[in-house]
């Protein structure tokens, strides 16, 4: 394992650029924090370039690292170097600079089939994006759509927050306008998640081949995306006024799993 | 309108406390802040001691402290004196103090009636908690029991994440020890969250009168709480491990939900 102590040198630099968009969108590259989203990161076959860990880092970290080093080029880097990549005290000592898995259009509808789509109309909480990706996969969605306007989703709140899914789920990443088209094309009927919808959660047929779309936290489903839609409501009691974004998406995908186990 | 403009003022002082669980245990009150929830709190007829206006405050601060002059005292704060009780630099810029409203098990299950009960078992995190009170109002539950362990619900975070349902819902904090034979007096039919639960969701009877247990986000449900429990499970795809505690809580929640409305 080669080592390296200052935190000027190259590849510290580059890898801790990444901490900000432009340079996760410039190299294609994305931040993976922690012994669990990497150990996934392995087990999954994520393109790793580097694999950071830092001195005195735990054991878990150390295990990972070495069972890593047959696959890629693992460092390990002094605190101050470390640091400089993942400014966070509590952290558990090992990171992975990640390609990303960026997928066109026609894959990704192969890779979702007949699955149902969740679709981010400009999501802007990392947690609530990553909750989203989280939940799209244990509720057995296909893939992720994110709109054009959404947080990106390589941030590594969002990674967090996903808890691994977000190696793992089809990602495609595309402009508001083109989304009618594209999901028709596709055979999926859209609907819109919607405080003033037309048609309850569970009325509607969610099995198979439904894109649902969940809005910006303020301000909702675009004008444009929701009247392609059927717009979707969850029933709710008391005077509360809504739920959150990843609340009521993960009720919605919910929903979806429990009509195709009925 | 009164004005206080230091910071040491002994009104000043005793509000900032609350920002402690020792001062609000000690004094029975907590902060209630921002315009949305201070609104609500009169509308709804919470106990106001106090209302404390930021010198500067925006139209709709104003406007809220002038509508609760004839209710209590409100003060008019320099933005020094205000920010030692809200040490936010965003802060809309007014505050309540209010009576915590204590209830005792009797008027908790008479306010619950049959409607269903939701239990915290040490749910630690402040966003996890409120969100799960604000949903169980969404949904129709009648109140939430704290067990012994749970986080402080009077804690700002809290407050702003229950968005209000925290000031409606009749609350109980008890210890775990009582709660089996408290919710088999009360007729409700004990359910605990788990991953490796015995009956889907969908396929226990949540209409009413029933309990739901969510437990701690690392240890889940206490073997106490959970030997007197059912064992419910949310079905999932994937390779996501679980749902977190407050997404687990509010699919139950709706399920419960969906079932009375079938």
């Amino acid at each position: 394992m080669k080592t390296i102590s200052s935190r000027d040198n190259s590849t510290v630099k580059e890898a801790a650029s990444l901490q900000e968009k432009k340079y996760r969108d410039a190299l294609g590259l994305f931040l993976v924090e922690g012994p669990n989203l990497v150990r996934e990161l392995i087990q999954y076959g994520g393109r790793i370039r580097f694999i950071f860990l830092k001195a005195g880092a735990g054991e878990e970290a150390w295990e990972i690292a070495r069972l890593a080093e047959g696959l890629t080029a693992v460092y390990e880097l002094s605190e101050d170097a470390f640091f400089k990549i993942v400014p966070e005290k509590n952290s558990q000592g090992i990171v992975a600079v990640v390609e990303k898995k960026e997928i066109g259009t026609d894959d990704f509808f192969r890779a979702v089939g007949s699955a149902n789509v969740l679709v981010l109309d400009r999501i802007q909480d990392p947690g609530n994006m990553g909750t989203l990706i989280r939940n799209a996969e244990a509720f057995g969605f296909g893939g992720v759509i994110l709109v054009k306007g959404c947080a990106d989703p390589y941030q590594p709140k969002v990674v967090r927050a996903s808890a691994g899914s977000l190696l793992r789920m089809p990602l495609l990443q595309c402009g508001s306008p083109e989304i009618p088209e594209l999901l028709k094309k596709a055979g999926k009927k859209t609907y819109g998640a919607c405080m003033t919808g037309d048609t309850a959660a569970r009325n509607a047929d969610l099995k198979k081949d439904a894109a649902v779309i969940i809005g910006n936290e303020g301000n909702g489903i675009s004008e444009e995306l929701l009247s392609a839609s059927e717009r979707l409501y969850i029933p709710m009691a008391g005077k509360t006024e809504s739920l959150n974004a990843a609340m009521a998406g993960t009720v919605i995908m919910y929903e979806s799993m429990r009509q195709r186990s009925e």
